[in-house]
């Protein structure tokens, strides 16, 4: 996606050095570092300078062909790079998958064959947002209002990201469309990174306080709503950022059509349903207080809430898959219902 | 209601000083300003120091009677006083109302029969309020979750509030009540005021990103929702603070009781439906930008969305009556159908 009129990827690598732009001070800031070693890109993804699954999974694999590198000369394998690696962010599955696609490639081929994996890797999540993107925009009239919620940007991806992929892909069609970017609370990334991305990307939006969304909704001014997942289930239930499941209710009773974007391998088959998910509880103060530059570009962070007072912080939810019109997946827009069922398909 | 254990109410009246508790500064200060005259006070509503459709009411008709009293030695009227308070708050109904009964009552019995009417008035608001935490607490049952959004406690009234008043009441009648405190973005009243109340008086809550409200819902731990209102239609379509739409919806969705409190002033018999109130659209800025302390409680406002990102702010949304299980008003509980019916008798 173009940043100041250039290309970028979220992450990428030249030579045996891994650059990312580091996330941590977006929006208000626009940088590229550069990783010289496994060491320091592992450092990189555990501080989030990347975010966002397939993101985080593109960098592993690419601090996992490093860990070739540095032992090129050695007969030894990277055992400390990779257990450095998995180290960093102990829940991410695609981090997972992308150190054993690497580390299988790295024993078989060396480093030369774990840099090829590492950039089939990235360049596969690439593709596959892409193929995300084209068949959602079918779902994009013209000058539709489109409602998403969160950052499920190419910002968490490697290129174009998932419930914005079918934005951009209609964008680029000609179909102006107008984007209301849900605030998000309490961590702030519809406004802060979608805000950013479409911002950089021409395409007309409004951030709007999440309690807003409804009220758009009943004077028709939102034609779809379209937002990614964390997880899926067999059953079609979707785990994504808390407010997702309002959303969906509130689209339920407009009649406005609710989707899902999101790969393939968001789906976990060996999961049930959305009983089975367990929902992450983050630290109270992510509600209590806020960070941000003042009129003069400097940081603070502020209490927002009346002191003494606690907060509860549940960082996803869960929307059943009853709410939900459609998956739209890189095979194609799938009913939520099948999803178990088109993930094992999928696997075979 | 008490602060720091002793009982305030947010305005009153000592000799010929008005007293009003500095809302600009809570939750962080706590202090109340004396207005020796009606300038003073004029000012102060129009600096928001008071807030609130009775609170605002009270201190307007403490203003007029200042008027009077300014003016005990001379044989004219206070005019130019009663200009200058209906100047303050041009959109504020109780304001009105509460000036055009202490003239009144002034032109008939001079700085004492307006001292008098004021204070009548002042004591009528809480009034009304203690009798809707009464009806209202009767829909509490024991250790209740009850949600609220925004903030309809006794800060927007003279004591005890609407919303929170039959919490209030139940806490006082030992049903053990916890309250889910809706921050209530963009400006945050309720983490700011409402949960302020609440720690004041001793009740359990927790503040929520306006987000989870339905993710509480859906794991069975809201039991109803009670919210306050700006002004409600005749059929019984409710304005309150953006969100509360998203509530109602959300609170329907799952079966949850969901109440307006609010006296039957609020109710406005002319006005036929929803469709037939304006809603006020406030500056994008408070979506952009949030007010706080940090952590040496020093004041900053700072950004907390993308440079140059644009949003949209509906200061309030319509709730249709169909979504209300009731309005509890200081007569009782009523359908919201009925509103307009009860508001036209009230008055005759």
């Amino acid at each position: 996606m173009r940043v100041n009129g250039c290309d970028y990827r979220t992450v990428w690598m030249e030579g045996s050095t891994v650059h990312m732009i580091e996330q941590n001070l977006l929006p208000f800031d626009f940088s590229i570092v550069e990783l010289p070693d496994h060491a320091a890109t592992a450092r990189a993804i555990a501080e989030m300078t990347v975010r966002g699954a397939g993101a985080i999974g593109a960098a592993a694999g690419f601090a996992m062909a490093q860990g070739f590198i540095e032992q090129k000369e050695s007969a030894s394998l990277p055992h400390a790079a990779k257990a450095a690696i998995l180290a960093t962010r102990p829940t991410a599955q695609n981090l997972f998958y992308a150190v054993e696609r690497v580390w299988k490639a790295g024993c078989e081929g060396g480093a030369d064959g774990a840099v090829a994996e590492a950039r089939a890797i990235a360049d596969a999540d690439a593709e596959a947002s892409c193929r995300i993107g084209k068949f959602g925009s079918k779902l994009i009239g013209n000058r539709a209002n489109i409602l998403t919620h969160c950052n499920a940007g190419w910002l968490a991806f490697v290129d174009f990201g998932t419930a914005l992929s079918p934005i951009y892909h209609a964008h680029r069609d000609g179909k102006s469309p107008h984007v209301w970017v849900d605030e998000t609370r309490p961590r702030g990334q519809g406004a802060r990174l979608t805000a950013w991305e479409l911002t950089q990307a021409g395409i007309p939006h409004d951030i709007i306080a999440d309690n807003a969304a409804a009220h758009f909704m009943a004077r028709g001014e939102v034609d779809i709503v379209i937002v990614g997942a964390d997880r899926i289930a067999a059953n079609g239930d979707t785990a994504n950022k808390i407010g997702t499941l309002e959303k969906a209710i509130c689209a339920n009773h407009f009649g406005i059509p609710f989707y899902i974007a999101a790969p393939i391998a968001t789906i976990d088959a060996a999961c049930p349903d959305g009983n089975a998910i367990p929902i992450e509880a983050r630290s109270s103060d992510e509600v209590l207080w806020q960070q941000g530059v003042d009129a003069e570009g400097k940081r603070h962070t502020i209490r927002v809430a009346s002191p003494g007072a606690s907060a509860r912080n549940p960082a996803f939810d869960v929307t059943p898959a009853a709410l939900i019109s459609g998956i739209i997946t890189e095979q194609g827009i799938i009913d939520a219902a099948s999803a178990g069922a088109i993930a094992t398909n999928h696997k075979e």
